[in-house]
């Protein structure tokens, strides 16, 4: 059942007065429940509750979280096909996404609870003391990762399970001992309640303490602002657009203590086709970037917002199998009116721009909020000297740039805004004959991907999901996969610390069996 | 040879038109060499080159880097005595000391060189394809940390050598990749180019590319705020006020690319006075604040500026035994007659706040820029509503504060700014029946001591040298030890990429015999 109320820790509370409804894009009408944006009362009672959680929580054990983050995932599986039915609705995203979707949350969830209960991800590190070094004895230190505190996450627009209320980043803050307080996405704010719901029933069955996890809700900035302002607020996961994630920057950083956050803020993704790869390939390349473009409706922050090549024969042929290609493809509809009112017109500015040509335009459908998919392109010389063309457009949408030659490339590479990805279609000898390509590539994105399209982001140790800004606001973290859980963690040692008062991790005998370096060497021994 | 001008990678050059000298505080007189400031053009050049000079120090291997590092060690030790007096005429320090900070300063180089050359820094991860999984085919990535870029270093007035030139911020990123730009601290700027020269030699003979390092000279602000917002600049490291570091943090901030600022601020080192460790041992921990108060004129990031006990009679006896202990130590010299006057008026300031009490105060020495320590006393409950007590004063200073209860000493730990360390006399039980104390301590502070004081930062894997804010600018990082180079590198995965194009980190083959994750498992093995 949605109530459309906040959840403060674990009571159901709605004393403000500003309601909204969520819509379903498919329908194009709203939805039935209404939802009572949190009060100030209500954020400083999360934040309070979070803050007295913290102090408890953060000696959870290992086993307690994972059991917490296990919990967690057996009550969003015992939402039954109702959370489905929710999602589709708040969404428009078909019953299929919905199940892979929450197939991938569990995952996470599942994936953070391994990790924590193996225990190695603190990082000890132990020197012990040697007490008769001249000309100072050394002392003992012991050290490993402890808990930032509360974590404030925003939900996003186009993950409502995998990126939102119990999704990888409240997965990984809590994971790490970090209460969480969810600004609850309000495009799927009952999804979001019902999400909610089961983590609420999972803290409660594993006996996690009051306030660990709350859900607010809210339609405009206020609550986001309130939150990323309070003083017990210690840190911020957000995924969504460059403008929203830059103002929780900014504000975060305007603090007294400032504090991190971590914001995961799309890009265009540039796709790299060099010109064996198109001379062998370009018919598999041309389905292949057009699956890309419009899988999801284009709504995926690894979508492939541009294509670069150099002009060749192979390049006019690939464009026209392209601009083939994307016909077939059937449009699909967008998560919300704003989201298709926002392609539009992204799309209309892009297209309006001087020296732009239409490879392809699906027509317009008769369902309200159906994106049609488009592909632009644009010389080298144009595209280097107009911003406009660098915008992310969100939606199925791609700019194929047409280079004069690789050092052109080269520099449209090099200006490139940071990048989530960067992906290169080539032969394997091009690698090394345009190697100047591939290492102005790397030094824009966080992922580079050979021989694929970038939509697609395996959730695993070795991936990357961040880059150089504005991908992400620091991209010295990664928002998918188990080295997320960094973001929410400081280093800190014991000096001299009595044994059988360390924590576990830390202690001789290593009850925990983890992986320590002792002494500069990695080890699972005891001491 | 000092010549008072900046190197520009290799090159020395002086074409500003704004001078100055540094100071010999024990002499009360201007040193000889006059210093050239670094002009736009020369900041300019020297950002320039540096950013060119990563597009090839990126790639050296970990041998070639470690290289580097030694030969820098090398250098420094080769210039001598001759560099040990210019450290002294420019400080103040007693040449022990000198010697003492030369021999970590390399120690840390060659401990830095030790990291990258075994090479399992790089924190590899590999998730091999799983091309027949259902219902999509797992892709091949891998993962490794890459440098940032450019990173520029402002030296610290109270390390001439550990944490300037070639100090640890310098060391640490130097073998993350990225080519290193020094603010030289105007204190000690013949120090500093003379260091400068080492580094300079050693990139020439160990063939590192032009620009790889430059030194440049300044004596105000604006040559620090063009380095910090350029935009081939990439992350700032700063070690000083927190004045200073929060002024650079805003900056990097506020830029149309946000950078990372690790900025390490000092701290004034809470130590907990428990009962029973008073009434064991009062003696022997008066004996130990005396000495860790007055260390170096007090002139440590470290320097215990603030005691906390709880009323009893065993707090009286050590309050006498600390004021007869403090009295027998001889003032030393200060960095700077700035440094100097600074201290007086931060001490006159905290002396005059209502119901402060003298403990024991030096008399003036005849020697200009000596500093007599001061300890003052006070009630936990004016401790608690004055914030001005709770600033730190950079000298041999600290305040004795005198709690009513436990739940007074709780209270006011809680409401500590984050520090640097922390530290508890106690006897062992009290760590358990003081558990609140313990915890609201842990809750603040990047180290936390057992019966010793926080001066005295040994340089090992396991030490946290940063903590909670204004302590460091982000507490998810260490500027002491092997770990500080996570500062300046991002991690970075490889999609389906060829194995023998991918660094060899990476291969199959582990032909480095690194430690990496295998598909989950850590592990030295080839796959």
């Amino acid at each position: 059942m949605i109530t459309g109320k906040n959840y403060i820790g674990s009571q159901l509370s709605a004393n403000g007065d500003k309601t909204f409804k969520t819509f379903n894009p498919q329908e194009n009408i709203d939805n039935s429940w209404q939802f009572i944006e949190a009060s100030n009362e209500e954020i400083e009672s999360a934040v309070t509750l979070a803050h007295k959680a913290f102090l408890t929580f953060q000696k959870s054990t290992g086993k307690e979280k994972a059991l917490f983050l296990r919990t967690i995932a057996d009550e969003i599986l015992a939402l039954g096909d109702n959370l489905l039915d929710v999602y589709c609705q708040e969404s428009g995203l078909p019953r299929g996404r919905a199940e892979g979707e929450r197939g991938r949350t569990i995952g996470q969830l599942n994936a953070f609870a391994d990790l924590v209960e193996e225990g190695s991800w603190v990082e000890a590190a132990i020197d012990t003391a040697i007490p008769d070094r001249v000309p100072l004895p050394k002392v003992d230190l012991r050290k490993m990762k402890r808990p930032l505190g509360t974590v404030v996450v925003f939900g996003s627009s186009n993950f409502p399970f995998a990126y939102s209320t119990a999704g990888g980043d409240t997965a990984s803050a809590l994971a790490a001992g970090c209460p969480v307080i969810v600004k609850s996405h309000p495009m799927h704010a009952g999804t979001g309640e019902m999400v909610a719901s089961a983590v609420i029933k999972a803290a409660q069955k594993t006996n996690m303490p009051e306030g660990v996890f709350s859900n607010l809700n809210s339609s405009g900035i206020e609550v986001g602002v309130t939150l990323v302002k309070h003083p017990l607020v210690k840190a911020v996961g957000f995924t969504g657009s460059i403008k929203g994630g830059r103002s929780l920057y900014d504000l975060a950083g305007q603090r007294e203590e400032p504090i991190p956050v971590f914001a995961e803020m799309g890009s265009i993704n540039p796709v790299v086709l060099l010109p064996e790869a198109l001379k062998q390939n370009s018919e598999k390349w041309a389905v292949a970037c057009a699956g890309s473009v419009t899988l999801g409706a284009g709504q995926f922050c690894t979508n492939p917002g541009l294509m670069l090549g150099i002009k060749s024969d192979a390049l006019k042929t690939f464009t026209k199998q392209l601009a083939a290609e994307i016909l077939k493809i059937s449009p699909s509809c967008m998560l919300n009116p704003s989201i298709y009112k926002n392609y539009q017109s992204n799309n209309e500015l892009l297209s309006s721009q001087s020296g732009i040509e239409v490879v392809a335009e699906y027509a317009k459908t008769d369902y309200p909020n159906y994106a049609s998919q488009k592909i632009l392109t644009v010389s080298g010389k144009i595209f280097l000297e107009n911003p406009v063309l660098h915008r992310e457009v969100f939606g199925p949408f791609s700019i194929l740039v047409q280079c004069e030659d690789e050092i052109e490339l080269v520099s449209i590479i090099e200006k490139l805004e940071g990048q989530l990805t960067g992906s290169i279609l080539a032969e394997e000898n091009e690698i090394e004959n345009y190697e100047e390509v591939v290492d102005a590539l790397g030094n824009r994105v966080g992922r580079i991907i050979f021989n694929g399209l970038p939509t697609g982001v395996e959730v695993c140790p070795s991936m990357v999901h961040g880059g150089p800004y504005p991908s992400s606001s620091d991209s010295r973290f990664t928002a998918v996969g188990i080295g997320s859980i960094k973001r929410w963690v400081r280093p800190f040692s014991y000096q001299n610390w009595p044994n059988n008062k360390l924590p576990e991790a830390l202690q001789n005998e290593n009850p925990l069996g983890i992986a320590r370096l002792v002494n500069n060497v990695q080890t699972r021994d005891s001491i």
